[in-house]
């Protein structure tokens, strides 16, 4: 196992010596995948002819007559109402792209451990050998007896956008698609935080957001719903900007109502004067083009595992860095979110995730740091067990 | 709790004091269903970032990488390729008939958590909001690939029989009706061990099968199969025979090769002088007709909770006598079948359950008897531990 040590410098002189980064080999990495990260247990036992009487047949026959009688019990009798589908088609899986359902198994594994994890919730990895649009749909609204929410994962924009309206509009569950609304409420909370360690406001920052998909998008939403006036979109061809005629639907009403400037041009061209900017994109960022922000401001460079700008760099030219990764401080991680809201919008009987339960996600993130927030702590760590039970009762709140 | 106690006297003269049968309370059964019977569980460790970056994001990317690029590390590094879908649309659910997915799922759940507790097979219930052929078809075929097998359950004659067709035929992975087929193994494991202790043939047996869906179509065919040359089927109209206008394709299929003495009628008129009577209809016989039956065979009256024939009854004109309860001599039970089945096809790779691996299976259930067996005992009791080995074992052999 090689070790290898991180240190950096931030814009205020504190030498941060992070911990030592133990870069996993491939035997502890394969090791933990082996035969699969999940399995099935039974809450009740199945040791005698009388455990099966009561939990199999007879018994269980008057459970299911029951429930044809009275829907309501459906949620009382069965693991599916508070079970969750984790549903991808492959296309948009990590940074990996499109590489099929089989290939995404791995990922959907994980998340589904997340869930048990983080919020004692039962998620189930379906992956699914289609990419049309319609067929997700069908597919997902068929099973969704099965299961008490759907959770969206790695498919690619802007199909997500269209999977994720439709299904909402077809189910009376909660459906939430993480890359869009998980990364959303975990920037925000950072933002919201990183304003608070130096004294600014929300609504007055010039936001740059490098990325125009999934995250990119759900991003440019939340932030114009809590009031941030100036939202600059900047995907693979350039600044988004209202003439632009490449543009798909989607990102083009997104174009008709941020960049208020009417900034034209390439990622550096936005950046100029720009007091955050927040990485969704995968791609990298000249130095030269940071260099044009304005001082002490944000960078939240979250691809992974390479941000789209370098840490050590981003020190240079703002007050407050955030990565995706897990080995520097202010990681950026779903999982601070998604348990939380799930297990919300349960608690709450929510049949959708609304826009005031994303912000109050938020919010309550955002709030836990508080104790320990600087700039180099704006979000708690994905282990602290207060987020889980923080974000849950918000969002059950505002449901 | 109130107790009841059933005895019964055999044709041999011995009083059988059966167990004292517990009815079930109530509470106890709906106490053991209370927010369902299953939950996941994490295999690996979820406590420390290390851990998080091993199971989940750096560490994941490079086993769904290595799946992109070799699809067989499919079955090694996920937990799908040994997973079973409980597949069911809700319409044929125990003897409650259509009752609808949702009403269903306490029954899936029973059988996920079966597949657990004998087999060790993950399994997870999938319920379905379509009664559709094609549309179950599609949507079980686009879920394929987050399972290594797919058992249909509870789906209703005779779409069940176009749906396992069509799914068999578009994957790659085993498809299993368990109302056909597990039903079908364990009577034929039960039919041979009543040869045995009376010393017949199968081949020389008549037998009746009273009711022609699911399991009566698949009871015959394995019979067939196995060279039973004179089967005879009844439905609620009367006796399968080729001129009549009434029958779906499959059952006009199968009266076209059975009832070789050519009787038409009613129940009455096909047990007159028969070997052999299985009941998997639901409905009653009455005891004049069983009493037209030749001395000393078989009657499995294997209705739920009501057998077709009271055992009590069943005993007075028959030398073996089972049925589908627990709380009676001679259960034939599916749960001897399914789990050793998915069992030993996963241990074979195999990619489908072949007519083969089907009567390997009744065999070596039969066989594990082979100590014990009595006309009181024609089948191990559900929780016998050798049972999923042995059928395992054979499946596997068989593929």
């Amino acid at each position: 196992m090689s070790l290898t040590t991180h240190s950096m410098v931030t814009p205020s002189g504190a030498v941060i010596a992070s911990a030592a980064q133990r870069e996993l080999t491939d035997t502890e990495v394969f090791g933990a995948h082996m035969r699969g990260k999940m399995s099935i247990a039974s809450t009740v036992p199945m040791d005698t002819m009388d455990d099966l009487s009561r939990a199999y047949t007879p018994g269980v026959a008057r459970v299911c007559t029951a429930i044809a009688h009275d829907p309501s019990a459906f949620a009382s009798y069965t693991w599916a109402a508070r079970a969750v589908a984790v549903v991808t088609d492959g296309t948009a899986v990590l940074g990996l792209g499109n590489i099929g359902p089989r290939a995404a198994m791995p990922v959907m594994e994980g998340k589904a451990i997340l869930f048990k994890r983080f919020a004692n919730i039962d998620a189930v990895p379906i992956c699914l050998d289609t990419t049309d649009v319609d067929e997700i749909v069908d597919t997902v609204a068929r099973l969704a007896p099965s299961f008490g929410g759907i959770n969206l994962e790695d498919i690619s924009a802007p199909r997500c956008f269209e999977v994720e309206r439709k299904l909402s509009q077809r189910l009376d569950i909660p459906v939430f698609h993480d890359d869009q609304h998980g990364t959303a409420i975990v920037t925000l909370a950072a933002l919201r935080n990183a304003c608070l360690v130096t004294d600014r406001t929300l609504a007055a920052l010039r936001v740059v957001i490098f990325g125009a998909g999934a995250a990119g998008v759900a991003i440019a939403n939340i932030l114009t719903d809590v009031g941030v006036s100036d939202v600059v979109l900047v995907d693979s061809r350039g600044v988004l900007h209202p003439s632009r005629l490449d543009l798909s639907p989607v990102k083009a009403e997104l174009a008709s109502r941020t960049n208020v400037s009417g900034i034209r041009g390439s990622i550096a061209d936005a950046l100029a004067g720009a007091d955050a900017l927040i990485g969704v994109s995968g791609g990298q960022i000249p130095t030269d083009a940071v260099a044009k922000m304005a001082p002490g401001g944000f960078i939240f460079a979250m691809a992974n595992p390479n941000p789209e700008v370098a840490p050590e760099v981003a020190h240079q030219y703002a007050a407050v860095v955030a990565t995706g990764r897990s080995d520097y401080p202010n990681q950026i991680n779903n999982v601070l979110a998604f348990p939380g809201v799930f297990k919300g919008a349960f608690d709450a009987g929510a049949r959708e995730i609304t826009p005031a339960m994303k912000l109050a996600a938020a919010s309550a993130l955002a709030d836990v740091a508080a104790d320990v927030r600087s700039a180099e702590r704006i979000l708690p760590s994905a282990l602290d067990p207060r987020v889980v039970p923080a974000v849950s009762a918000a969002v059950s709140a505002a449901a």
